[in-house]
């Protein structure tokens, strides 16, 4: 009506319509953040939620709970995530579709169904159109998640060959965050993937200083090396890396990460980068709670920096926040604490099942005693034999970690792995996975599962064009929300 | 942008702004719906949207999903659950909240957290905007959620008061779906509630057909009375009642009730209604994934009601969808199911389990052995000790489902009621819930809870002022945006 309003009255005028014409030429967006939480559904979202507003109101009445960067986003939206091959879709498939707007089976990146046709990206329309592309992620850069953002592979395995693809393909600037699973290939007889970028002008930028204060003329193109890695070549989980910086250490966060990667890409045509929060999943899969609210914090802190970029560029950037899938089916509810929750008791817990499965490594090797175990799991976990605390083990809660112990104290090989330790443990290590189960539970919080769910996602978005990212929809249409947002047309097929 | 040009543009012309005003007024809506899903969150819509999908495409390569009614809706949004008593709330907070805009706590229906202050609900708002206001539910009209829609009562388990106030206050024009709890108070000896009805001029409307055909001039004010209610004096479930009319009974379904109570209460001045799928909450506390399942998508059905009437009235309609609070923690994904879903396994279930529970009553009654109770199993939930189907009992399914027999066969008084009792089978009937369980994980679907729980809802909204529902916020926002869709003003306080 205003259209046709405005319209009457400029012909009426005898005015010619261009101004008006020009007022109605779609915004479209300059930055382009698009941030996954792995395995992040509105579970990891609500609890993450819930915890922050319990630690950060100790005196509140009520149940409070605190916002985070993204959960304050105007615009909303559900998301399903099904690939070909299940309800329970993988990160190779779901980060394929959002990269393409395709589906295909899980394992692959960027290949039709029948693994023939590669997928173009949504990455490469935007360098096609001037941009620069920029992926980070917390774990390794060849991963199923950050390799859909630049890689095409019938088998999201071919770690190698996708980082080889990394370097030689036009498509991206800059490459931040985990390392390389197989640098030298599978079976390390291949040329290293960083003789491959220094053949193709890449510079690594090397260590937590070098990251932080680098330049756009620092490199024609850009991988951080940030130093500090741990298991499967990824960065630190969020409560390890607070626990390392409160003990005097210094370890990179994805939200540094981020805000290097943004000075460095930052250029007049802009840019389009996408941000994964890598171990919510990892976490999600252990089961351990803990370190899955902590990496959504830490998730929640890189998009912060993407806000606080908005807030210069008000009229050029989008922001688009969501997962991949959900994983673990986490619940805040559990069978036995019925209508209670104690986020508080998850305040002791200040190790990653990581790095907590190393302290149990250390127990087998030094053949240390149940009791030995119990009084690391009193440290690190808060649970104790003493009476009186909410985190006083039961008989039953000690007959299970005690069982979970003996599992834990033998050689890989001899341990029992049948249908009811599939369950229990999931393949991880009996007793660190016990630790969280039980802490877990008694704070009121559960997983059903070891692997993705069939959840559907919230997607949360701000700036230009995020109202477009409203309503209910498939993983497939965030590819064609994110091209319309930066005004490009896939090419017809 | 827009505005001001059309501004300066009537200011040029001499114009009087005057058209350009009545433009700028809000918009209204005249219908307003508001459709609560007890216990439905994001897992219990996506499982039926699977569920369905996989019924719907049996010869689909691909997992396929269906839409429901509401899926396809314009605008999403997110909404938080807690209320003052814990992140895991209860009925009668959450409903009072979505009806007042105030926070309580749970058990407490629109009191204040001292139990002294009673709050105004946008149904009273309604009303005295002239409004007529109706509320559905399919379980009892007495029961927490329908009551937050008119009643003020320190405990919702004053049901007598609560059917008192129903018919004493002013706000009603309709109430329909379930029962009365406690029609003559909790000791049978106070005033039957429908004497009361009758002295303030509801007209009871008996029987399916007489329903059905209701017209405005058939009563001032009317209750339904719909005759085949079960336990709880409730609707029957979904899943009961289609096996009902397919055995050529009569059973009036949730969409029939809220198409007659739009025929009734269809007048100039519009209406606000509330319809509530109660049972989707009863199904998830008993872990009963298949009945849960139906009553999805009989709300469902009952919302695509409101849909064709929106149809008719596009300019004047508004329609919100959610739920109060999840219940169950259900998650697509369990641990020893991994990445596979198999709903198909689902197919063969066609009772609730209240109704399996009354045949588990005969079991014992009439002394049956396990392979008698087992046949019984096979025929209502296709599991089978039968080899080669997906859904052969395993060894150890058939040891759980022999100990539940043994429970489920001593006199009430006799059973094992322990900690792990509470965890296995949450005080339901052990053999009935024990069948849910095996069947859910047979089907990759697990609950981690017998309660309510913490998890975040999505929100579908659509028509006037759905634009409205966009965004994170809080339950006692609901109020002010309904309030404001209906161009009404709270009093301040």
């Amino acid at each position: 009506m205003k259209k046709i309003t405005a319209l009457l009255l400029a012909l009426m005028m005898g005015l010619t319509l261009t101004a008006f014409a020009s007022e109605e030429a779609p915004q479209t967006a300059k930055y382009v953040f698009f941030f996954i939480g792995d395995g992040m559904g509105s579970p990891q979202v609500t609890a993450t939620r819930y915890f922050l507003g319990t630690a950060n109101n100790p005196d509140a009445q009520y149940p409070t709970p605190s916002d985070l960067s993204f959960t304050t986003f105007e615009n909303t939206g559900l998301m399903t995530t099904y690939d070909s091959s299940s309800f329970c879709p993988d990160s190779a498939s779901t980060a394929s579709s959002m990269a393409s707007g395709e589906k295909t089976l899980s394992g692959v990146i960027n290949y039709d169904v029948n693994k023939e046709n590669p997928f173009k990206l949504v990455s490469e329309y935007a360098k096609e159109a001037g941009k620069k592309v920029g992926v980070v992620s917390t774990v390794s850069v060849d991963h199923a998640t950050p390799a859909a953002f630049y890689a095409k592979s019938q088998s999201r395995n071919s770690y190698y060959d996708i980082a080889v693809q990394a370097f030689e393909t036009e498509t991206l600037d800059l490459l931040a965050g985990g390392g390389f699973k197989q640098p030298k290939g599978k079976e390390k007889d291949k040329k290293d993937v960083m003789e491959i970028a220094a053949e193709n002008e890449w510079t690594v930028i090397e260590g937590a200083d070098a990251i932080r204060n680098l330049k756009p003329e620092d490199g024609k193109r850009v991988y951080f090396n940030t130093g500090d890695l741990v298991g499967g070549a990824a960065m630190q989980y969020e409560v390890d890396r607070q626990r390392i910086e409160k003990d005097g250490g210094d370890s990179l966060s994805l939200a540094e990460v981020t805000k290097s990667a943004i000075n460095y890409l930052d250029n007049e045509n802009g840019f389009f980068m996408m941000v994964e929060g890598g171990k919510i999943d990892w976490a999600c899969h252990a089961n351990d709670a803990v370190t899955t609210l902590y990496e959504t914090i830490g998730f929640a802190d890189a998009v912060q920096v993407a806000v606080d970029f908005a807030k210069e560029n008000p009229e050029d950037t989008l922001i688009v926040v969501t997962g991949d899938h959900e994983t673990g089916g986490l619940a805040i509810g559990f069978a036995t604490t019925a209508y209670d929750t104690h986020f508080d008791y998850l305040f002791t817990q200040n190790i990653s099942y990581e790095d907590f499965d190393k302290e149990v490594g250390k127990l087998r090797e030094e053949g240390k005693s149940f009791e030995e175990a119990l009084e690391l799991i009193q440290k690190c976990y808060g649970l104790t034999t003493e009476e009186g605390s909410g985190l006083t083990l039961t008989a039953d809660e000690v007959d299970r970690l005690e069982n979970a112990y003996l599992q834990s104290m033998l050689p890989y090989k001899q341990r029992v792995i049948g249908a009811e330790e599939a369950f229990l443990y999931g393949g991880y290590e009996p007793l660190t996975v016990t630790c969280s189960h039980v802490l877990n539970n008694k704070a009121g919080l559960a997983y059903t599962s070891y692997a993705h769910t069939g959840l559907q996602l919230p997607v949360y978005a701000q700036g230009v064009c995020s109202e477009d990212f409203v309503g209910s929809y498939d993983n497939t249409d965030i590819f064609f929300k994110l091209m319309s947002a930066m005004g490009l047309t896939p090419e017809s097929k």
